[in-house]
């Protein structure tokens, strides 16, 4: 290919120095929502002591409104949308991106938001498995029409650093655990109050409990993809979500805002952490 | 429930009067683009002599980062993001907010982007039947880990009508056909261009080509859900999208960023031509 235009980024080889702009990433952020991933590299900033209080941080996909993207230093932040589809494309675009910067050595971490099974409202959940409605570590890919099973295995041996790293900042409940990746918010995950429900609070429960059983603590709607992208690509990857809600005890999300506000920073938090700390800048 | 937050729309019965904000709502057009979506209520505004020049239109859900949304007279403009999840979250929080508003009547058209099978670049396309990977005119919800097949009808009477508007337009190549919602962008609609890609020109091609032969002028990742939600709550729904590019001669977007604002503009101009003669609002 002469020119390779990653379009919903607004970047292309041909027009953007790709070396140049992104060759020394080493550690990838991924979070659905744009302010967020905002914050969080002028979080990681701070604490890698290269930004400057107040500094702005510029979108580098400014030229469109589908994803947003920045950078410091070895760390790109990227947001993704909401659901397979959205975070699918964007991780086609970012594997695209590194290999046209030639990174090597990437480690790329999915921080989000979840519903939890049977967990304290803000704990974190760092992702075993990744496993489908049906609690099977798996994620179907239809191509051309027909269905590909791909495996959604996580990085094992990072899941466990990451989980070292919250015992050693000790500051909120994290467990690991498998995590259910569903293709709604609201039928898909046995929510009662969607605009459409046809069935009721015993058998959404039982759903809920048989999850909990076979090993699910948190329920969003990227990891499956997500795993099977990285695997496929070779890149080493680990989800990491606070719990907004326990799903056992309600649908609504109806915290505070503040409370939700710093729930959302906590697996900032923890892999904040981990990144200073692989990078050796802990004091 | 004493309280229904719409937590991705930042809105909720206790603190928002609902029918006061939208009791007089009757048409909703949604695309995936924040951006568009604004600028497509800045566009009817003016149409409708609802607006003054140079006037800005606040963002309902400023709130969140999750959607955006924009009202002007009777018509709301909501964004969506891309794919089935993104979309099926927010038409969950439409029907619910028409809902507590005590609406009737309503008409809801997605306008879109797309890739065309077959036409010529910036052709729009009227949507007959939203198609799955296999052509079927189907959507398959997954609830409580079973799946559940429900039909992607739309309403042939409102797609006639805006066919007959496209006409008294006469600016632009607008077919009625079907268009075939995927789960991806990239492996799902065939794209030899993603990170992935494991199959070649000619089993790309011979699936393009049965998708046209099936009826299929164009692909996007929505339309499925939004056919089905809309079937099930009864309210009268189309798609209209614009093709960016024939998938037949190519996988990247490449035109101009000019010409692409163009294209975008065409479905806007349609659904805007629409609700107008709808109105009463021609001279």
């Amino acid at each position: 290919m002469k020119e390779d235009i990653l379009y919903h980024f607004a970047l292309g080889t041909g027009t953007h120095d790709f070396p140049a702009l992104f060759g020394d990433v080493k550690f990838v952020c991924v979070g659905g929502s744009p302010s967020r991933m905002r914050a969080f590299i002028a979080y990681i900033a701070e604490e890698l002591g290269l930004g400057s209080p107040g500094c702005d941080y510029p979108n580098i996909c400014a030229g469109t409104d589908r994803y947003a993207m920045y950078k410091v230093g070895p760390v790109l932040s990227v947001s993704h949308g909401m659901g397979i589809p959205s975070i699918s494309i964007m991780l086609h675009e970012l594997i695209k991106l590194l290999y046209h910067a030639k990174c090597s050595n990437i480690t790329i971490v999915r921080i989000g938001t979840s519903g939890g099974i049977g967990l304290e409202p803000g704990s974190v959940v760092i992702t075993r498995q990744s496993v489908d409605a049906t609690f099977k570590p798996q994620f179907e890919q239809v191509i051309l029409g027909k269905t590909v099973i791909r495996s959604t295995n996580l990085d094992e041996q990072l899941a466990k650093e990451l989980m070292e790293c919250s015992k050693e900042i000790g500051q909120f409940n994290t467990v690991i655990g498998n995590t259910m990746c569903t293709l709604d918010f609201y039928e898909g995950q046995g929510r009662l109050d969607g605009a459409i429900c046809l069935y009721n609070e015993e058998e959404k429960l039982q759903y809920l409990k048989e999850a909990y059983d076979s090993g699910v603590r948190n329920i969003e709607m990227e990891s499956s993809v997500f795993a099977a992208m990285c695997n496929l690509s070779g890149v080493k990857a680990a989800v990491v979500c606070v719990t907004l809600l326990n799903r056992l005890e309600g649908d609504q999300i109806s915290s505070s805002h503040d409370v939700l506000v710093e729930y959302q920073q906590r697996p900032q938090k923890l892999v904040g952490y981990f990144i200073k700390k692989s990078l050796g800048k802990m004091e």
